[in-house]
C-alpha cells in the first residue's frame, strides 16, 4: 500500500445542499418537514432557569401541541385511527429530540412504549377501548417494567399479579422493596393508567412475566386506592419528565386487564399460550416493544447532530492564536487537533444516520408486513440493540468533545451543550444497558437469529452455536480470500474498508465461538468460561455493528443521485472507516490486517482527509436541516 | 514472553488499611486528617433541590467556615500571618472536592488564584495591605484574566491599563464586547476587589500583560462607578460559584494598584522590569501561578475517588443475572465487562494519587525555596500542565463509567454521580485548555525546560531544539539498548513496563523533533509544518505524562513500609500499566515494541490481573479515607 495518501480532491467546492438534505432526510422527510413546519419558529430547549415543576409543565403543554398535531396516531392502527405508519411515527419522535429531550422522552414513553404495549402485547378490546384516548392524549400512560432490583434482568422481575377464580380478578402486588416499578416515566405526576409487568400466577402455576393495565391514578390525580407513588426526585438531566415509582399493595383488577395477546387466562384461571415455552414468550412480547431502542437511537443522534452543529460554527468563528510570522489569529479549526476532535465525529454522525435509515425502514417493513418472519425479527431486534448502543455511545462521546471544544463557553448553559449532554447521558443505559445489549447482539449474531434457540437453556444454546461453526468458518475463509486479493490498496478504497471490517467480524465472531464451545466440555465451568470471554462477545457485537454501519454509509452514497454529494460523502465515508481502522490498529496489527507501514498511512490520510473536509465542515451540519431557533445558542448568534 | 499470565497471587487476603491509607495520604497527612476532622461528619454536597441562589448561599456560608478554620492562611507569607505551607495549602483545597466542588472551585479562586496572584506578583506594600483580609475573607475577591475572546491566547489579551502621568493613575479600559473578562469566579456577586490582567500602556509604549487591583464592588456589594458586571448564568455545575462578567470604562485606580514585581512604573511613566523580553516576563508571571493547575488536578483526583467509591461499592451489592445451573444472581462486579469498566480506571487513579503527591512536593520545594532555578521552575510547570490534563481526562471519562456502571440509579441526583460529573467537567478546559497544557508539556520536553527558549520566537525555538537532537537520539538509543535487553519479559515485569513506556517517549519526542525542523528549511510554511504535527506533539506529551505517572507509582510502591499493601499496589500497578499498553497497543506493534503474541498476552493478564483485585476493591476504595458522610449516595446506603 502507499503511504502516500491520494492528494487531489474530487469534492466540488459547491454542495448542492438540498440534495444532501434530501438524502439525509430519506424516506420520510415529510414527517421531518411536517415537524419542521409546526415547530421550527420555536425554541423548543428548555430554560435553564426553570425549576423541575416549571419544566414540567412546559413539557405537558408540548405534549398537548403533538396531540393536537395527529402526529402521534402514525404509529397506530388504522382500524382505530391511527395511520398505520411505523417509520414516520418513530421519525417523528426522533425530531422532537432536536428541540426538548424531555419532550422527545415523555412522548416517546405515551406513545412508543405505553401505547406501544397496549397494541402490540393487547388484543381487539383494548386496541378499541384505550388506544383512541391514548392518540389524544386524555389518557396519560406509564410503562412499568423495571423495578429497583431488576433493570438489565427483567425475566427476574419480582412484582406478582395472581388470579383469583373466586372473583375474576388478578391481584397485583410489590413483595419487596426491590420490586417497587423504578424510573417510571409519566409516573410521578401524569400518568393515570400503566403497562405493568409482572409474574403471571395461576391456580395451576407460574407463567412467567406478563403485562397488565393497571390504573395509578383518578381523573383529579389522586393515587388509586392501593397505589403508592413517589417521585424519583432530580435527575442528571430529562427534568422535565416525571419520573416516579410504584408500589402495589394487592391491587385487584379485572381479567381482562391482562394483555393477552401471547398469554391469556379464562374465567376459572386455566392459562392458555401460542407459545408454550415461558422463556421464548417472554422474549417474544419484549421483541415486539423494539421501537423504543429504535426512537432512542435515532434521539441520540438528533442531539449528537444539534452538538456538532453548535461546535462546528462556533469552531469555524472562535479564532486563537497567529501563525508563525502572522498577527491575525486563525479560527480554532483551521488546526489539525481541532480537526480531530470533531470531524470524524461528525463523520460517524453521518455514518449512523444512514445506518438509523436502514434500521427505520426495516422496522417498518416487518412491523407492517407483520412478524410471521421470526428470523427477520430477530434480526431486526438485534440491529437495534446494536445500533442502539453504539448510536448512544457516541452521542456521549461526541456531545462531550464538542464541549471541550468550544472551551468555557461550552460550559454556560446559554449554549446548549450542557443540557444536551445530561439529557442524553442516559440514553447508554436505559431502553436496555448498552454492555447488555451488546451481549444480546453477539448472541443473535451466534444463533444466526434462529428463534427456536429461545427455548433452549445456555448450554443448549451453546451446543447450537458450536455445530454452526463450520458455516461460521468456511464464511471467514471466503472474506479473507476477498481480502488478500487486494493488492496494494489506497488508504482510500472504500473496498479496502470493507473487507478490513467484515474480515474482522468473521474472524472474532469464529474465535468466540470457539472460545465458547469450551463450556460443553465435561467438567468446565459454564459461568466461567462465559465471563472469561465477555471482552471477546462484546468485540464481536461491535466489530459487526460497525460493519453494518459501513455499510449502509456506503449504500447510501451509492443511491444519491447527486455527483458533488456522492464525491463528498465519499471522503466523509473514507475519513469514518478510517478513524475506527486507526482506533482499532492494535487489534489489526496483531491479526496481521495491517502491516505496520498500513497502519502508519492510516493515520497520515486521516489527517489528510481532516484538512480536506475542513472547507465543507459548515455544508455538513447544515445538511441537517435543523431550524434555526432549534440551534439557539448564544456562541452561535450571528 | 510467555502469553500465560502468572497465576498465583502474593497479595495477602487481609490489608492493613491503616498502612494504605498512610501511604494514600502523602506528605500532609495532618492537614487532610484536620479537614477530615473539622468537616467529615457533614453533608457537604450540594441537595440537587437547592437554587443557584440557595447553593451560591451555601457556598459563601462554607468560604467562613473554612475562613475560621485558618486553613487558607497555610499557603501565604508567615510574616503576614500565613504559614508558608504551600504543599499543605494545595492539600486542604483538594480535600474539599470530596464534597462539594462549588465550596473547592471558590476556595481556590479566593486563596489561590486571587490571593496567589496578589502573593505572587505583588510587591511588600500590597502584601501587608490585602494579605490578612484576603486570608480571612473579609476581602473577597476575583482573578480576572480570561476575557470572552481569549482564553488558551492569554498574552493577546486585549483589555488595557493605560498609565495617566498628570493623574499618577491607570485608566483600566474594556475596548470591545471580546475584550470583556470572562468566567470570572466570585464576580457575579461576592467580588469586591479583582486582579484584572490587562496589557500595559505607558506614553514610552507597550509593555504586554500586567495584572492591577482594581476595586468591582463597595461594601453594600454596589458596582463601582465605571465597572459592569454581568452573571455568566446557569452552568452545567459548579452552580456554587458566581461566575461572572467584567467591563470596565475608562476606571481610574492609583498606581500603586500595579502588582509590580515583575513591572513597574515611576511617577513619570518611566518603565522597568527586571526581564527585559515581555513573552518572558509574561511566561515568568504566568508561572508563579502554576499553583491554581495543581490544584485542579488534585480536586479532579478527589472526585474521581468519590465516584469510584460509589460506583465500587454498589457493583459489589448489585446482583443481577444468575450463572448457568443456579438461581441466586451475582454481584454485576464479578462480571468480566463491569471490572474491566472499573477496576483499571481505579488503577489509574491510584496512579494519579501518588504523582499528584510527587507534583505537590516539588511545588512546595520550589515555591518554599524560591524559584532560583529556573529550570526547576519549567519542570514544574510543565508536569503541573501535564498531570492537569492527564487527571482532569480522566475524572472526565471515570466518572462517566461509574454513572453508566450504576445504570439508572447512576442518572438520579440522589446518588451523587450527575453532580460530579457535571461539576468536574470543566476542569478539562479551565486552567488551561487540555489540549493546549500537552503542547506546553511537548514544549518544555522539546527545550528541555531551558528558560532562555522564551526569548525566541517560534522558529528560533525551533531550531534552538533541533540543537538539542543529537542528545534527545542518543538517549533513545540508550533507552531502546534497554528494552532489548529484556528478553522474554513476563507481562506482569514492571521493568518491562517502564521501558515501554520510557522508550515510547523517547523515540515520539525524537520524531517529532525531526518533523518540526522541517520547519526551519528554506520556503517552509511554518504553520502547515507545525499545524501538521499536533497529533504529534499531543502524542509526545501524553508519553512523558504516562512514563512519569508510571515511575512514581513504582517509587511509591518501593517507599511503603508494609508488605502486604506492596503486594496490593504492585498488583493494581500492573494493571495500571497494562490497561495503558493495551490501550496504545497499536503505537507499540507499529513500531515492533510488541510482537502480536505479546500484545494478546496484555489483555489476557489485564482480565486476569482484574480477576486478581476484584476481592480488593472494597478495600482499595476505602483506603482512599472518604468519610462517609462525604459518600452519602443513596444507593450505598447500608
Amino acid at each position: 500500500m502507499s503511504t502516500t495518501p491520494s492528494t487531489t480532491s474530487r469534492v466540488p467546492s459547491e454542495i448542492d445542499i438540498e440534495a444532501l438534505r434530501t438524502l439525509l432526510d430519506g424516506r420520510w422527510r415529510a414527517v421531518r418537514a411536517d415537524v419542521r413546519a409546526q415547530l421550527g419558529e420555536r425554541r423548543l430547549h428548555p430554560d435553564p432557569e426553570w425549576s423541575v415543576a416549571e419544566h414540567r409543565a412546559r413539557v405537558a403543554e408540548g405534549m398537548r401541541l403533538l396531540a393536537e398535531s395527529g402526529r402521534p396516531r402514525l404509529g397506530f392502527s388504522a382500524r382505530h385511527g391511527g395511520r398505520d405508519d411505523i417509520g414516520g411515527s418513530v421519525t417523528s419522535i426522533e425530531m422532537l429530540a432536536y428541540g426538548d429531550l424531555s419532550l422527545m422522552v415523555k412522548a416517546g414513553v405515551q406513545w412508543g412504549l405505553f401505547g406501544g404495549a397496549v397494541q402490540a402485547l393487547g388484543t381487539e378490546a383494548h386496541h378499541a377501548r384505550y388506544l383512541p384516548a391514548i392518540m389524544d392524549y386524555s389518557l396519560p400512560g406509564c410503562f412499568a417494567m423495571t423495578e429497583t432490583g431488576h433493570g438489565s434482568n427483567v425475566q427476574a422481575l419480582e412484582t406478582t399479579a395472581g388470579y383469583d377464580p373466586a372473583t375474576g380478578e388478578f391481584v397485583v402486588h410489590t413483595p419487596s422493596q426491590a420490586a417497587r416499578k423504578d424510573y417510571i416515566g409519566n409516573a410521578a405526576v401524569d400518568g393515570r393508567l400503566a403497562v405493568v409487568f409482572a409474574q403471571l400466577l395461576t391456580p395451576g402455576g407460574r407463567h412467567g412475566v406478563h403485562a397488565l393495565l393497571v390504573p395509578i391514578r383518578d381523573r383529579e390525580g389522586r393515587p388509586c386506592p392501593g397505589v403508592t407513588i413517589a417521585d424519583c426526585g432530580p435527575k442528571a438531566g430529562l427534568n422535565g419528565v416525571d419520573n416516579g415509582r410504584l408500589s402495589f399493595d394487592r391491587v385487584r383488577v379485572p381479567r381482562d386487564a391482562l394483555l393477552n395477546r401471547y398469554g391469556d387466562v379464562d374465567p376459572d384461571g386455566r392459562y392458555t399460550s401460542p407459545i408454550d415455552n415461558e422463556s421464548r414468550r417472554f422474549f417474544t412480547m419484549l421483541g415486539t416493544l423494539v421501537r423504543g431502542r429504535v426512537s432512542v437511537a435515532g434521539a441520540a443522534q438528533s442531539a449528537t447532530q444539534t452538538a456538532l452543529a453548535i461546535a462546528i460554527r462556533y469552531g469555524l468563528t472562535r479564532r486563537q492564536f497567529a501563525a508563525p510570522g502572522s498577527t491575525s489569529e486563525l479560527p480554532v479549526l483551521d488546526y489539525l487537533a481541532h480537526q480531530r476532535r470533531l470531524l470524524p465525529a461528525l463523520a460517524t454522525t453521518y455514518a449512523l444516520r444512514f445506518a438509523q435509515q436502514a434500521l427505520v425502514e426495516t422496522l417498518h417493513e416487518v412491523q407492517t408486513g407483520g412478524t410471521t418472519d421470526e428470523s427477520a425479527q430477530r434480526e431486526l431486534e438485534t440491529r437495534a440493540a446494536g445500533i442502539k448502543a453504539v448510536a448512544t455511545w457516541h452521542a456521549t462521546a461526541t456531545i462531550q468533545a464538542c464541549r471541550e471544544a468550544c472551551g468555557g463557553a461550552g460550559y454556560l448553559a446559554e449554549n446548549r451543550l450542557p443540557q444536551l449532554k445530561a439529557d442524553t447521558d442516559v440514553f447508554t443505559t436505559f431502553e436496555g444497558d448498552n454492555t447488555v445489549l451488546l451481549q444480546l447482539v453477539a448472541k443473535g449474531l451466534l444463533t444466526r437469529y434462529r428463534d427456536h434457540v429461545g427455548d433452549l437453556d445456555t448450554l443448549g444454546m451453546i451446543r447450537f452455536i458450536t455445530e454452526q461453526m463450520a458455516d461460521i468458518v468456511a464464511e471467514h475463509t471466503a472474506a479473507r480470500r476477498l481480502a488478500q486479493h487486494l493488492h496494494e490498496p489506497r488508504p482510500d478504497d472504500p473496498d479496502w474498508h470493507h473487507s478490513l471490517f467484515a474480515d474482522r467480524e468473521d474472524h472474532i465472531l469464529a474465535g468466540l465461538t470457539r472460545r465458547l464451545r469450551r463450556a460443553t466440555a465435561p467438567g468446565a465451568d459454564p459461568f466461567a468460561v462465559f465471563n472469561a470471554a465477555q471482552d471477546h462477545v462484546l468485540a464481536a457485537a461491535r466489530a459487526h455493528v460497525d460493519r453494518l454501519v459501513l455499510d449502509t454509509f456506503t449504500a447510501a452514497i451509492q443511491r444519491c443521485p447527486d455527483r458533488g454529494v456522492r464525491e463528498l460523502l465519499d471522503r466523509l465515508r473514507a475519513l469514518h472507516a478510517l478513524d475506527h481502522i486507526a482506533a482499532d490498529r492494535g487489534w489489526f496489527l496483531e491479526h496481521g490486517r495491517l502491516t505496520p507501514n498500513q497502519a502508519k498511512a492510516v493515520t497520515a490520510t486521516l489527517n489528510h482527509l481532516c484538512a480536506e473536509l475542513r472547507p465543507h465542515a459548515r455544508t455538513l451540519v447544515d445538511g441537517f436541516d435543523i431550524p434555526e431557533a432549534w440551534l439557539d445558542a448564544a456562541i452561535v448568534r450571528p
